[in-house]
Order: C-alpha cells, then structure tokens, then sequence
C-alpha cells in the first residue's frame, strides 16, 4: 500500500529486523554454552520443565479463549463487515483476518516461551558465574538474557507489523492490523492473569513458611520453593515478555490505524503515506540506538567493574537506560530531519512531532527515577513503613504502605497531565496557520475540518513510552533471572557436594568463594526488584495514554465527528456517564477477583506445605512434593484466569450493545481508574517488598516481630503488585481493540433489522447476566470455604472452633 | 419571590419546621431527666466535657479556614459580580452573603453540637436502663437520641432554606443558597476529617493494646480508652450530623439552582415556581412521615418486646427503615398529585417526578440491604475473612478484606447505574410529545431549546436518598450511643462499688442483673455497628448523583449550552479530558493524606499508652493521663486537617484557574473516583470489622492467633470506614460549590484584563504550587520519623537498631 520509496525503506526495515532477531539468537545460544555445575544446570532444568508445564496448560486454555472471540470475528467480519463481498472473498478475507489474529496470539505466547527458556538457561549460568567471586560476570549474564528477549520480541513484533503494511492491500490492512492486535492482546491479557495469580500463590506461600517455622529464604527442604522460582518465569518473565510484546504491537496499531482512518482525504494521501513511513523507521533506528547503547554500556561496564568483586548493580542499569534515552531522542530528531523535513507544507513538524514522541521516550527514563521515590530502600515512604511497624506492627505496616501507593498514584497522576499537557501545547503551537499540525492532522467531515492532532499527539507520547523497548523489557527481565539464580544456588545445595571446590578447580579452572557468591546473589537480587519496580509504570502508562488513540478510532467511526454527535460524548448525555460507572466497577471487580484467586490458592498451598514439610532428617523437599505445590498453583491460576476472562469479554459485548456512547464512557473510565488502581496496587507493593528488604539486609532483624509485620506487609502486596495491577494494561488494551469490534458489530445489527434499538437492549441485558454470573462465581465460586473439599492438604483443615 | 399561594403553603413548612424542633427539644428533655447511676453519670459527662475542648479547638480553627472562604468570596461578589451595583447596596449584599455562609457553618457546628449532646445523656442512660435486664429501653434510648438529632438538623436545615425562599428577593436568593451551601460544607467537611482522624487514632491506639497486653475491651486501666469514647462522638457523631445537615442542604440547593438557572424563560415561569413549591413540600411531608413512622414503629415495638429480655435489636430499626420509606413514597406520590397534577401542559409529570424521587427514597432503604452482603457477619465475604485467616493470618485476612470492598464496589457501582439508568428512562418517556419531562424542564439557548431533564432527574435522586432524612440520620447516630453506652458501663466500674444492687434497689426501685446486662451492651453494640455501616453509602451516594445537577449548573454558566462549546466537555477536548486524571490523582492523594495522620496519631498514642499503662495494683488510668491520649488525637486530628484543607483549597482553585473545562473534568473525577473509592474504603472496612466480631462473639477465640489476625485487619479498616471514607462526600461538595465560584472568578478575570488567558494560567501554577506544597507536607511534614521529637511518651522511642 506503499509508493516505491517508502517500500525500499521499510524493506531495509525488515532487514535490521532480521539482524535483530540474529542479534537475540546469538546470545541464546552464548548462553546456552556457557559454563555451570552440574548440581545447578539440574535444578534450572527442573525449573524449565515445570514451567514447560505450564505453558502448555495456559496454550490449551488460550485456544479455548480464542474460539470465543474468533467466534465474534467471523460474525462481524464473515456476516456483516464484509456483506458486500462475493462468498469466495469474503471468507478468504475473514480467514486471513483470523490467521492473523493467531498469529498475534502465537507472538505472545512464542516470546513468553523464548523468554521462560532464556531465563533458565540464564537463572544457572548467573548462579555459577557468582562462585568466581566477581560482580561483573553476576550483573552482565542477567542482563545478555534480557537483551536477548527484547531484541526477539520487538524485532518479530516489527517485522509482523511490516510485513502487513508492505504486503497486505491498502483497505485490508487495517482489518488484519486489529485482527492482530486483538490476538497479541488476548494472549498477553490470559498470560499476564494467570502468570499473576500462579507467581503470587506460590510466593505467598513461601514466605508466610519462613514466619511459621522461622527457615530461611528459599530453603531446600521448602516445597513451596520450586514452585516459587517457576512463578517467578509465569509471572515476572512471561507476562512481561508478552505484555511488551502486546504493548509495542498495540501502540502501534492504534497510531497506524489512526492514520488510516483520519487522514483520508485526497490532500492529506501524502502526508499519510509519509507518517506512516516515519513511524516505522523511528521503531527501526530505536532497535538499532537500543542495540548499539547496550554494546557501548557493557564495554564500559566491562573496563569498569570488570576486575571488582562487588559494586554497585544498580548503576550500570541505570546508566543503559538514560543512555538508551539519549541516543533515541537523537535518532528521532535525526531520522524526522531526514525524512519529512517538510509534511503537509510545514517545515516545522519534524521537529514538533520529534518533541512529541521523545516525551514519551524521556517518560520512560523519568519515570522510573520518580518511582524509586515511593519504593527504593532509601525513599522515605519506605523507611516509613518500616518505622511505623515498630510500634504498630503490622497494622501500621500495612496503613503506612497504602499510603505509600496512594500518594504515588497522585504524583504520576499529575506527571502523566503535565506530559500529556505538553504533547496538547505542542499542537497548539502555530495554530491557525499552515504550520500548525493540526493543519495536517486534521479530520474531513460534514461540516470542515477538525483538528485531531492532539489525539494522534498522546499516541505518540504512548509509542515513544517504548521507543527504547528491548532495553525496558531487558531491565524488567533482569528480575527473575537474578531471583531463580539466588533460588538455583540455594536449592542445588551446591556447598554440600563432596570435594566440590576440587572439582570446580579442575574442571572449570577458579576457585569457588561461596560467602561472596551469596552476597552478589542477594544484592543482585535487589538491584533486579528494583528494576522490576520501576518498569511498570512504564507499561501501565501506555494503556491510558494509548487507549486514547484507540478509543478515538471508535469514536470517527460512531460520529464521522459531527458536533451534533459529539455532544453524546460529554456529560449532556447521560448514558456516557453511566458508562464512565460502570467501567469504575470493573476495575474495583477486576481488582478484587485476581486477589480473590491468590488468596485462595495460597490458603491451599500453605496448608499443603505446613501438612508436609520435613524439616528433620531431610536435605531438600521431595520432587512430587514440589511438584505438586505446582499443580497447586496451576489449578488456582486457572479458575481464576477462566472466570475472569469470561467476565471481561462479555462485560465487553454487553456494554458495547446496550449503547454506543454509554460504552465510550466505559472505556475511558477503565483506562482511567485502571491506570490509577494499577499505579496504587504496584507502588504499594514495591513499598512493602523494599520495607521487608531494609529490615533483613540493613536492620538485620529476619525472626524478629518486626520482620514478621513487615512480611504481613510484603504479601499483602504480592498480588498488588504483581496480579491485580500489572494485567490491568493488557486488560484495557484488549477491552478497547476487541470493543471496537463489538461496538461496530451492535450498530450495524441495530441498522440491519426492525426494533434494532430494542434488540440491541435485550441482547445487552442477555450478555450482562452472563458477565455478571461470572462475576458473582469469581468470588463464590473461588471462595476458600467453597472449595472446601477441594484440600490439598493430606490432613484435613481444621474446622472452625 | 415566590407567588403569594405558594408563600402560604411554605409558611406551613416553617410551621412544620417550628414542630419538629419541638419535637427534638422534648425528647432531650425526656433524656435528660431519665434515671441514671452517678457512677455512670460522671463518665458521660467526662466524655462530654472532652468533647467540648475538642469542638471548640475545632471551632476556632474552622474560623481560620473560613478566611481563606471568605476572602474569595469578597474578592468575587465585591470586586466582580456585583460591580455593576453601587458600592453600599454591593457591599450589603457580600455582607449578606458571607452571613449566609456563615449561618451555614454555624449549622454544620451547632448540629453537631446538640448531637454530642444528646449522645452523652443517651449513653450513661442507655447503660443504666440495660441494668433492668430487659432488651427494650436499651434500644429505644440510643434510637429516641438519634430521632432527636435527627429532627433537629432537619428541621433547621429546612427552615433555613425556607426563610432564604420566602424572604430574600428572587434574583438574590440564589447566591445567598451557595453561600450557605459552601459554608454548610465548610464545616461538614473540616468536622468530618478532623473527627475522622481523632476518632481513628484512638481507637487503634485502644485495639492494639488489647493484643500487646491481653486486656478486654474497655478495660478502665487502658488511658485510651476515654479518648476512644471522645473519638466515637467526634467521628461518628459529629461527622454525621454535620455531613447529614450538609448533605440536605446541598443536594436540595443543587435543585433550587438547578431551577432558578434552567427555567428562567417566560413560558417556563410558573413551571418554576410549582417546582421550588414542589421541592419544598415533599421535604416537609417527609419530615413528618419520618416523625409519623417513628411514633408507629416505636409503638409497636413497644408492644412486640417491651416485657422480653433480648431481642434481635437490628430488627425493629430495619423496620423502621422500611417503614418510613414506603410512607414517605406514598406521601411523595400524594403531594405531587396535590401540588402539580398538571405541570407546564403535561399531566403525566406529577408522578413521573414521583418515580424519580422515590428511585431515591427506595435506594436508602435497598442500598442498606445490599450493604449487608458485604458486611454483616453472615456475609459470604466477612466468612472469607475469617476462613482465609485461619491459615494464612493477617496477611490473608487483609487481603480477603480488601477483596470484600472491591467487590462491593462493582456491585454498588453497578445499583447507580441501574438506579440513575431508571431515572433517565423515565425522562426518555414520551418523548418529543408535550408529556415528555423535556419538554418543560428545557433550556432555551441561541438555537433553540435543550432538554435538560435527566440532569434534573439525577438530582431528585440524590434528593430522593435523603427525604427521609431524620431516620437515616437515627440509624446512624444509633451507633456511637451504644458504643459509648459499653464503654460508660466498663468504666463506671459499676459492680465494684459497695452494696450497689442495694442502692440501686432503693433509689430506682429494681433488681440490678449485671451479666444480662453486658450481653445486652455487647449485641446492641453490633446492631449500632451494622447500622453505621449500612448508612454510609447512603451519604456518598448524594455526592456523586447530586454532584451532576451542581457540575451542570456551571456548565450552564460556562457554555449557555451551545453545542459548539459543549463539545469542550468531551474527550475531544484534551483539557476535559487531563481535567479528569486530575481528579483521580487528588481523590488518590485524599485517602492516603487522611491515612497518614491516623496513622502517625496511632502511632504517638500506642507509644504513650505502651509508656504509661500500669496494668497492676490500680483499677483505671488516671484522668491526667487520660487527657493525655485525648490531647495527642486532637493534635494529629488538627494538623492532618490543616493540611488536607489547604490542599483541597488551593488544588480547586489552581485547576479553576487553569482551564475551565479542565476543571469540569477535575469536578466529574472527583465525584466518580470519589464514590468508588469510598465505597470500597467503607465496606471493606466494614467486613474487617465484622470478621473481627465473629471470631470474638461466635468463635469465642479471644486471645487466640486467629484473633490477632482479625485485629489487624480491623485496625487496617479503620482509617478506611470512618476516616478516608466518610470524608469524601463532604469534600466533594464542598469542591464543587466552591469551585463554582472559583471557575467563575477565573473566567471574569480573563475577561476583565489584557491576556487574561496567560493570566489565568500563570495564576494557576502559583496556586497550583502552593497546593503541591501542602500535598507535600501532608506526607513529609506528617511522618512519625519527621515528627520523632514530638515522641508524647515519657521514655523515648527506641532508635532504629
């Protein structure tokens, strides 16, 4: 759909795609031949084989999900999207369009798996690279393994997205572009809630041992500890990698359809061709500033820390990001200079729309600087929880970490205003005149042009979130491999193996220093929370500011902007309003379900563990014991997921039929109260998990009452932060894309029959009763006393006194 | 201003008014004269006179606050709207008007005033009265004592309005109402956070000591404890009258705003005046519907239990509930077929508007109902709590409280939006006939008329909430009397005083029963618990109906309703649109604020009491010490408010100033983000406390792990229920009417001078970094370390190890 220039570049798009995917392979297969000791290779393999498990039981589930919504695509495309059609084409069309859906949803979930099996192979290299006593070799593997999946997942998202644009004709790209984007959504959505529910389970259920029978951290003889290192692949590995994955994809897909959609008319054919281009060559040379920023960050870290024993992880982490920053901002600026030196007439748009994407590129720098300020070790929230515990156990404990998050959510409220409000003032810059973007970006109707520039301006505030995507996925992948490698070390009792110094001399050449070894594991164990911590926002930025483009898509299709319709937008419509109700509720429901699933499913774990620990005469857990703490969390992580998702997907339909301007409320109130819920849930919980930190690493009190309210604390904001608040994103994103089907769907079938009005209502009613059957069984039907029969344990549950 | 017809029938509102009052003074006279032990007598008025040092430190500071009112006040009726006046007719009228706003202040104090009042007659006499044994007197004291306050503050309130109806000259009466209004909220709302952090301070401080030392509730040795019966007046009675007054108040002159703006064209004349009559009446005959159902439930119940021992106490007040809502919806049916049984040519209007307004009416007694699903302690939700602590402790037995508010949340959510979905229905019908309520509640603008009958129809639902207003209010007050009255008993020390059942025998004529009377205490206690409970939501829910028809009286005044300027109330208007993550941010930043006093009061109080309690060899705490506790609540209770008034202050004008529509989307964030997360504070608060009572009551397992747990929880919920909460709906009233002047100050101004609109802003961002100074403080200026020299207890808090 492309004129021949445009097509050469994009070409030579494809081709750094390929080099980035070369790229991500070579250091999959560096990892793979590095060294590690038998006891420890044992363990990460059992790791990748339980989450082997895993993720074949989420791809059955997946599938099962998908005939839901392909159900939905065959009806809207196959009956009445393409009515026009002669049969031949028309299914053609529907099952490319279908296709390409799976092939989102096998994106997904192909990089959740490339991911889980990178971080295993990298979880035990880091374990055994640590016994030479050196910090570089513990930071730079973690770090390889990140690099390597965010290269893979960006570079493949990319050359999908290319492909389409160069290949697919012109009126049919779009369709295939939500088709796609629908199934990244949908598999990143599944994998993020149920990962979320596995991780936590499995990790409450660990810890609260460690108060009961006062073991240490990832102790062998814990059953609860393999099932712990595979949550952490499900749910801090996979679910980042796909979420990213659907994130970049989806950002983009809202801008390119955005453009497909506005810029229609036969002035603005130039200017659409040449934004488009412009888009995907900035992703391009962000692939290339983010590959080339890495290599020159670890040559320097390499000359630096190379000889060190210790230092300090966190700045060289650091130091990559702001790197990344800087030299995407200028790539922006350079490639806007070189190509759309002039857009639409104006000379000045390269460098406005540059400002605009680097807000967000900036953002994305900055804003883990401000969390750190909510959930660091030093931040005065955190020392804060810590104090308040003193006196107040875990009651203050608890108090004094909600307060960290809500004071958190207002502050990157009031940054995500005043870096929206730059990217509007940008906009309204030159207005009136021919160089204004909203001369360019502008919207035919009815009755003149309107400019939309300030909408396409939050996408790409939103885009440029991740304009340096392979380094944000890369430092949020740094988490698991630094926690499984402290977990390998541990359960591979590696200390314990007769002669073992002897034969690592031999066979690998140093001479292993075990205490060291454990202090750069738990130190690098923080240096990975944190930047676990600090990524998040990042994503969950992303769904409201993007969510905006989105929505405004379904919106021109609705209104063709005719202000005598936009006016059902506003308050002076109330169904819009009710909208805006009922999206509140499915956010304070979406909460309160996901922690209803950890919690029930740690109740069960704990049991289960407390009835069969051993902690005398035995060296580590038996294998069927961890085994099933496994399937423990499995089993929870699905229910939850299942009742869930069905809640979502039909509170979707039923929202969209009953009206269309009651459902645009909707969706800019689950963009909105989700992105606040998230902020909240996700810096609490990184306030309580770094208030646990300070009292075992700096007070040194672990066995005491303050430590005990401290983890109180800590897992109250597990499922905070790592459930309910990092599937938000995902969450938004599938609502929004697989709305604007539904929506689309509802008002052709109110036009296509008699009463459609009527219908439309009765349909919605039907659909709503559904979606709130499922919500009412995502509590009951989870419901700790429910599943009573249902113990795990070999000894029953104590009843009630 | 009214028609000489309607002056007659509203001079029989005053009447009934003038009734009602006499009704309040006869029962505080009857309470007064009850019989009661002195024993018991000196602690009641102990809690009284501490309570008075505490309404009057309030009161001073609350002048304070009015300054910062006031001159903004002065500023825009002196200096902008009134300029066209002569200067001594313009300053009579500002005069006038900051009088108003100063009676409404008045009101808010003195209510709250006469409901301590009563309540300490109440609670020594309700303690006494359970000594005979028998269940009734114990319940109707604390209801006779609600229904006393209750028909005060209504009374008053009504009259008030009245006296502003019928004799202040029409085109002036509407800005004495929003003074009055601003100055009634002013005072909710300072009363409602002050007393909300007092109350909360103390009655952690009290709870936790019962882990840390093992005593009972109530143990006269516990210094806390006279400060946490202070705290149940200052929090849950003080908070609900003046919330109630304010709450009346301002949903019924959102309405008479509402009218007075909309109807002003000739043809609607008489439709107005019919309306304010209307209006008027329907709040007069359910003054006395609710004295009438009182008087009947109270005979029957008098009847039913009079001669029993124990009785199900939450029996008689749900049916009073019932009661009074099925007479009062009758009524509203009887008067709308008296008063309009034709309105403006349409004879269906007269009970579509009774429909309406009983939506209202039937919600205050449905709403209560649903609550219970949540928070009773049969509730599916309060069992979780209980089951998940079993094995999982507090960690578990937080989150499961935290998932009983979020569901409730999404079910309440979903009651508004069915609730306010039926409104707008009934305006929907007959549309575009002369019958339709559009076509006399309309709005003539440059092009032509708007229906503007759903925004008027979402206020008589708000109005609805309250028309039975007094029995709301003495369900409500219910609580703190009998909390009191437990306590009163414990600390009297009633049984340890020589030949006392003699004494008692001769000087009261009956046998003293000791046992049976603490378990009448104890169950009236729970019933009290319920009650509070089930009202809350009640109160919120007026916040955000009613703060539709209040956005929509500025949106008149901005935009003259012209469709070009409403489409600035959309999304396509980016300001709108960051308006709204401005009021999520501010409603994120008002909970973990309120949290933080609490939590830092809490803090310095277990500290004091750890540092002073003596446990042997003494029967109470001294009074001195005693004090002491109370100083400390009233301390933090002040500084947490001042900084959280400020705030709110300065961010209301700050996003007025910036942009007016920015501030409509601030003004509907709020409301919304208000409502969900004060229904969510509220019930999971709720079902902590209750989790708690089951395990004391049913389980019987004081003492015990599990109790421990569950006391963690309780204390987590209750900053959430009675602090954060219950403070939402008083400020966002107060935000909404006072940003009506401030939005329109703003837009004077920019009118007024040469770049006004760079003005404006500049002005914004000095205000707004005063009001982000104030949120700083709120935190840093707040925590326990920063405030580490205040340390009230005689030893020194232990340094961090």
């Amino acid at each position: 759909m492309l004129g021949i220039d445009g097509r050469t570049l994009l070409m030579s798009g494809l081709a750094v795609c390929a080099l980035g995917l070369a790229f991500g392979f070579v250091i999959f297969n560096q990892l793979k031949a590095m060294p590690v000791h038998k006891t420890m290779l044992d363990i990460s393999e059992l790791i990748y084989e339980t989450c082997k498990t895993y993720l074949i039981t989420q791809g059955r589930f997946i599938m099962i999900l998908f005939a839901f919504i392909g159900a939905i695509m065959v009806v809207y495309y196959g009956v009445f999207a393409f009515a026009h059609l002669p049969a031949g084409e028309r299914w053609m069309r529907v099952g490319m369009i279908l296709v390409f859906a799976l092939i989102g949803v096998a994106g997904s979930y192909g990089v959740a798996w490339y991911g889980i099996r990178v971080n295993t192979f990298a979880n035990s290299r880091t374990a055994f690279a640590s016994l030479q006593g050196k910090g570089h070799p513990v930071y730079a593997i973690p770090l390889k393994a990140g690099m390597s999946i965010g290269m893979m997942l960006i570079s493949v998202e990319l050359m999908m997205m290319l492909l389409i644009l160069v290949f697919v004709p012109g009126e049919f790209a779009g369709p295939c572009f939500v088709g796609f984007a629908i199934g990244e959504s949908l598999g990143a959505s599944a994998l993020r809630i149920a990962g979320g529910i596995f991780t936590k389970i499995a990790d409450i259920g660990s810890d609260l041992m460690k108060i009961v029978f006062k073991i240490k951290e990832d102790d062998a003889r814990n059953p609860g500890v393999i099932a712990d290192c595979t949550g952490d692949n499900a749910g801090d590995s996979v679910g980042p990698s796909a979420d990213g994955f659907e994130t970049y994809g989806v950002t983009g897909v809202a801008l390119i359809s955005f453009i497909l959609l506005v810029l229609t008319s036969p002035e603005a054919a130039e200017a659409q061709k040449m934004l488009l281009v412009w888009l995907f060559m900035i992703r391009v040379v962000m692939v290339v500033a983010s590959a080339a920023s890495y290599l020159v960050n670890e040559a320097i870290a390499k000359s630096r820390y190379g000889n060190l024993g210790k230092f300090n992880f966190e700045h060289p982490l650091t130091v990559l990001v702001w790197l990344t920053s800087i030299v995407s901002i200028l790539a922006t600026f350079g490639v806007s200079a070189a190509l759309i030196p002039e857009l639409g007439g104006a000379s000045s748009a390269w460098w406005k729309l540059s400002v605009i994407v680097s807000c967000g590129t900036l953002a994305g720098a900055i804003i883990p600087e401000l969390i750190k300020v909510f959930t660091s070790v030093e931040s005065g929230h955190v020392r804060e929880v810590v104090t308040a515990s003193k006196e107040g156990g875990a009651s203050l404990n608890v108090l004094a970490g909600l307060t960290a998050g809500n004071f958190s959510a207002y502050w990157m409220g009031i940054v995500f205003v005043v870096l929206m409000g730059v990217a509007y003032g940008v906009t309204m810059m030159d207005a009136g005149t021919s160089e204004a973007l909203g001369a360019i970006i502008r919207f035919q109707t009815e009755g003149g042009w309107v400019d939309v520039s300030p909408i396409f301006a939050f996408g790409l505030v939103a885009f440029g979130f991740l304009g340096m995507g392979p380094v944000t996925i890369a430092v949020d992948s740094y988490g698991p491999v630094t926690d499984n490698a402290q977990s390998v070390y541990e359960l591979s009792l590696i200390e314990n193996v007769p002669n073992v110094k002897e034969e690592i001399k031999k066979d690998f050449k140093f001479d292993a220093n075990f205490e060291v070894a454990k202090e750069l594991l738990e130190e690098n164990d923080g240096a990975g929370n944190t930047f676990k911590a600090t990524a998040k926002p990042v994503l969950i930025g992303t769904a409201v500011v993007g969510a905006t483009t989105m929505i405004f898509s379904i919106i021109v299709l609705l209104t063709g902007l005719r202000p005598e319709l936009l006016t059902h937008l506003s308050l002076m419509h109330p169904p819009f309003l009710l909208g805006m109700l009922a999206g509140g509720s499915v956010i304070f429901w979406f909460t309160g379900a996901s922690t209803q699933a950890v919690s029930t499913g740690a109740y069960r774990a704990v049991e289960f563990i407390k009835a069969n620990i051993k902690l005398e005469g035995v060296e580590k857990a038996s294998i069927e014991d961890s085994k099933k703490v496994v399937e423990i969390c499995t089993v929870y992580a699905q229910k939850g997921m299942f009742n869930i998702f069905l809640t979502v997907f039909f509170s979707t339909l039923a929202f969209a039929f009953l009206e269309s301007y009651f459902f645009i409320g909707y969706l800019v109130a689950i963009a909105l109260f989700g992105l606040f819920q998230a902020l909240f849930l996700a810096n609490a919980g990184g306030a309580w998990d770094n208030a646990k930190k300070v009292v075992e690493t700096e007070l040194k009190a672990k066995g005491t009452d303050l430590h005990a309210a401290c983890v109180v604390g800590d897992t109250v904001g597990d499922p905070f932060k790592d459930t309910s608040s990092v599937a938000m994103n995902p969450v938004i994103k599938f609502t929004t894309l697989f709305g604007l089907l539904a929506v689309e769907l509802a008002e052709i079938l109110q036009g296509s029959v008699d009463n459609g009005a009527t219908m439309r209502v009765v349909i919605a009613a039907v659909l709503f009763a559904i979606s709130a059957f499922f919500v009412y069984r995502s509590f009951y039907g989870m419901r700790i006393a429910a599943l009573e029969g249902e113990s795990h344990a070999k000894t029953a549950a104590a009843p009630a006194e």
